[in-house]
């Protein structure tokens, strides 16, 4: 089997790379070639048994794209995005990447003969805007209020008219707000839920621009792995015509949060947060949901953690080898 | 004023502009330039007093259209559409003209410096697909079944996102199934709704190609201009997020429509109906919606017509002179 990765160098993309590498199979098939893209070099997993090609391109570079789906990859995860954050900065850039670069893949796609690849599109719960029922269902009208969420609406939209038509086998999975992101923070207005854990359990300060009774959806990096796993085994026709899924997650709200995060590292790591409250972020995170009803993709086998306590417990595993700074 | 016509060759588009031909004004505002532009060149209408320009070319054209927004006008109907039937059979085509041509009139209009024109854009009842709930509400999901609805859905999403950036003041309204349409059937599947009252009143035979319990959603031309008309009143940011709006119509069975054609003009008239069903139409029209929850367009001042009866008597003054064959 062969597998192509656009924005492997990104959280996620590495992660499942890595995955990849450990596992050797997807869905049970071997997998004998790997393809990792990205706009900047992705990095080769080690211990890869199959080949393993990397390439450094940009997902609105037509040529380079149709190249790449000439190579006739048996599943595709189109992982590549800007972010929220970017995408409302940059116009241009955004709908170059996240739209044109999403239709040129398409396009490609389409082109080849004979050819009928899975693809696992990694969408957004950005693709709801409020006002919002108690919880959203899976058929709740898409109104999203940034570029970000518009774009990752129409690529679900055209997915699942390419889909429908027979030209590939699509999946969309609405990511809840990922938590903990390691590393760096990347330019997600949401980047405060991840930075509010990681760094105190580093034993470095960090800023909350929020109120603690804001409420939101998440899941761990390692379920969010697994959640592009379970799509790629369940994209064909039995998914019928709605192809986009909220994933599920965890709901709570960021005094939740920080409770946890006492409970697992104590009063001191806790104490590290400090209040800042910032008036853009907490603008734009008014007009974001903070419960979904997920119950299809439960129903379909998609799970995330219990609790927001294993979501912590989970990074200090994958993320800081079981430890914290105390 | 200055007003852009796409599609102005179309039914709805001669029709609205025959009515800026004898109301000189939109919303209170004098017209003194008319632009007309539709692939077919159209045709001005007659007794308009300020200026008329007239135009062939195709949307997809982005020089013309560029140019055509170079010409800043206040007011923008994009009637401009590959229909159902035709974008189904064409995948090109309908992504060409319905998606790529409405991206080069927004990417025109952002271009433009100190500009933002009120853009009003005849959406369609195909943005959303089965399985519905009993009433579909504005808020319902986008979840088309066709590549037209697909493409309608995604220009939504775009005029959307335009507007909320500040680019111009944008209105989408999903027009119900127009009937009594005028003149030769076009290439929309749903053209049998119209068929089997026209050709009866003018004294030919109509074939119908669906069952009598096939309910729909419908509003005369007349009212389709009406509608028009107001939703260039209301663009603007009274208007919020939200820009998509579903608009009113009249709910009945086709049952229902023969026998207001019998009320109106006698068992002779509606015995020129054949039925001869046709498995691929009855498939297409299974996937459509019955009825809406137009409940937000209603407030905003949205009118459609009352019964089927109404609907017919429309038809019989505006395109027959009054007069049926008996």
């Amino acid at each position: 089997m062969k597998i192509l990765i656009t924005g492997a160098a990104g959280m996620i993309g590495r992660k499942l790379a890595a995955r990849f590498a450990g596992d050797a199979a997807l869905s049970g098939t071997p997998i004998d070639h790997l393809v990792l893209v990205d706009v900047t070099p992705p990095e080769a997993p080690a211990g890869l048994a199959g080949r393993v090609e990397t390439k450094a391109t940009d997902i609105s570079n037509k040529r380079d794209v149709t190249g790449l789906v000439a190579g006739r990859p048996d599943v595709i995860f189109h992982l590549a995005a800007i972010v929220s954050g970017e995408a409302e900065l940059d116009f241009d850039k955004g709908y170059r990447i996240n739209l044109d670069g999403t239709g040129y893949l398409l396009e490609a796609i389409r082109a080849e003969r004979d050819y009928r690849p899975k693809l696992v599109f990694a969408s957004s719960i950005a693709v709801f805007g409020a006002p919002f029922p108690e919880a959203i269902p899976d058929d709740f009208f898409h109104t999203p209020l940034t570029s970000y969420g518009t774009q990752k609406a129409i690529a679900e939209l055209l997915i699942a008219d390419y889909a429908r038509r027979g030209f590939l086998h699509g999946i969309a999975i609405r990511l809840p707000t990922i938590v903990v992101r390691p590393g760096k923070p990347n330019r997600a207005a949401s980047g405060f839920f991840s930075s509010i854990i990681r760094e105190p359990l580093a034993g470095e300060e960090a800023i909350l621009p929020v109120e603690e009774s804001v409420r939101h959806w998440h899941a761990s990096p390692r379920a969010a792995v697994g959640f592009l796993l379970h799509a790629a085994s369940l994209a064909g026709p039995q998914l019928g015509a709605r192809i986009g899924l909220t994933m599920p997650g965890v709901c709570c709200t960021v005094g939740e949060e920080i409770a946890a995060l006492r409970r697992i590292a104590g009063d001191r790591v806790a104490a590290r947060i400090r209040r800042e409250p910032d008036p853009m972020i907490m603008r734009i995170v008014e007009g974001w949901p903070r419960r979904f009803d997920s119950r299809r993709a439960i129903a379909l086998g998609f799970r995330a953690e219990d609790s927001f306590d294993e979501i912590i417990r989970a990074h200090i595993d994958d993320e800081l080898g079981g430890r914290v700074a105390a």
